[in-house]
């Protein structure tokens, strides 16, 4: 599988578990890595986090996640900062390929985008030298426009690739997400150009309808209409070659036995993530994934 | 006001009248012009809509809508265009500027985004000639790339401008809509380069949180993030000189009475439309519009 993303599992796709349970569930099933978060490294303390994923044997593909510069006031700002610099120290002792950047919103009381972007510049460039001495890459993640006013004013791969070229390839990358970017008709052009910056692959499908809480609107590979496998050709053929993440916010996906998550998620990465954008997947054999999202996709 | 945008009422924007009570509440309030639906012009029938509008005085800044042209087999493709020339025939009646176009999402049973944009193009193509001769401009209008899969696949305004500008500039054009396009980074450029072929300005404002049914997530100019300013300064240096017509879907507003949704209109019109981007609008004394959306803004 030489030059083909291996899988990692992002640790929000199975949200009940805490992190040296996932670990436990990546042995399992011979996943060889995990996309982490934060707030449940903390739940275990650094020390023991870093501990379940060594003796677990898995490699760190990303760290989510640092970003949320946009604040109001200088001490916010510098919260912002403080919080950012302890992010790529977690990320430095984890191994993580990756810290992933959600970069924010507009900033409370101002309707300024172009304020946002440049505060979020300014903060990125804060941030490289910690980077370059931790040896961790920061990972700019464009988030789908419909969180363009509360989550992150990056909204295409596009631009996340312009803001990353005026810093240091070794320190500022970006994250290309499939549930963000794939309406985008530029995508496979700035796929091209973003070349070596590319600093992580996530994947998750488009479901319709949208649910209430748009945070929650993934699915698994195949139950919603993204095409998977020219974006992953684009992604490898710029020359990534880390691992590509499955990562699902998805209520019903979380109310799965881990078990089930992580056969769906194997069994549809095998089938979907590289493929040759079949609408049948290859294997496993009687999955009705893909009638299943597309007959929601008519108007 | 020579040069200034002037005010024009989308009919959708007050639900809950017919044609004939819209274009009564436009006179009432010296509402110099109206968008309209095909829906309600069926209602009425055209006969008696086009008399209504031209009794009252009204210019009609567009109907709305075509499009749609992403269906499945010849027959449904056949059918859609079909339907494409009666609303160009109609919006002829009217004297309508333009026909907006809503292009169509994904193909059913298709992840193609590709095979959706040839599909789209070809049909416009198609529409030229009736177009031409029957002296009515086709407006396409960018879609929030959240409604990729199941509206519009053409997400962004750039992508309709390289769509239009495939055709005559007399026949096809496109629509700028604030609610679907303010988060784009390129927008000012695209509305720069888009000149001569912008057919159409609508606003509504983009308001947190989005509703569970996200097509009525639409406000009141000021009672979202939207800077408007800098938008409406952008389409017209392009050399816009038609109306810009408010159009807001929203349950809550379609509740208020006409009269007092026609006045929010024009009072957030005036203090807002082409102001300076300022967040306290100088119009009308003791407004709360803008720090009434903002408190929603943050993350």
């Amino acid at each position: 599988m030489t030059g083909v993303p291996r899988l990692s599992l992002n640790q929000a796709t199975v949200r009940h578990l805490r992190l040296d349970e996932v670990a436990a569930l990546c042995v399992k099933h011979e996943i060889p890595a995990v996309g982490v978060w934060r707030d449940r490294v903390a739940e275990l303390g650094l020390a023991q986090a870093v501990a379940a994923v060594r003796a677990a044997g898995l490699h760190v593909s990303s760290l989510c996640r640092g970003g949320f510069f946009t604040r109001a006031g200088r001490e916010g700002r510098d919260a912002a900062l403080a919080d950012n610099r302890m992010a790529l120290t977690e990320a430095a002792e984890l191994g993580a390929d990756t810290l992933v950047l959600v970069c924010g919103g507009l900033v409370p009381g101002s309707r300024d985008l172009g304020l946002a972007r440049r505060m979020i510049a300014d903060a990125i460039g804060e941030l490289v030298p910690a980077a370059q001495r931790l040896g961790v890459r920061i990972g700019i993640e464009a988030l789908h426009p419909m969180f363009c006013a509360d989550r992150s004013v990056i909204s295409r791969l596009g631009e996340a690739v312009d803001l990353a070229l005026q810093f240091p390839a070794d320190a500022v990358g970006v994250v290309v997400d499939t549930y963000n970017v794939w309406w985008d008709a530029q995508l496979s052009a700035d796929i091209a150009r973003a070349g070596q910056r590319i600093a992580g692959y996530q994947m998750g499908d488009w479901v319709l309808p949208l649910p209430a809480d748009t945070l929650l609107g993934r699915g698994h590979l195949g139950d919603g209409v993204i095409d998977f496998g020219p974006i992953s050709a684009s992604v490898r053929a710029a020359g990534y070659d880390g691992y590509a993440e499955v990562e699902i916010f998805n209520a019903d996906v979380w109310d799965a036995p881990a078990d089930q998550t992580a056969k769906t998620v194997m069994d549809r990465f095998a089938a979907l993530a590289w493929g040759s954008g079949s609408l049948q997947p290859p294997a496993p054999a009687g999955s009705t994934a893909s009638s299943r999202g597309l007959g929601r996709a008519g108007h």
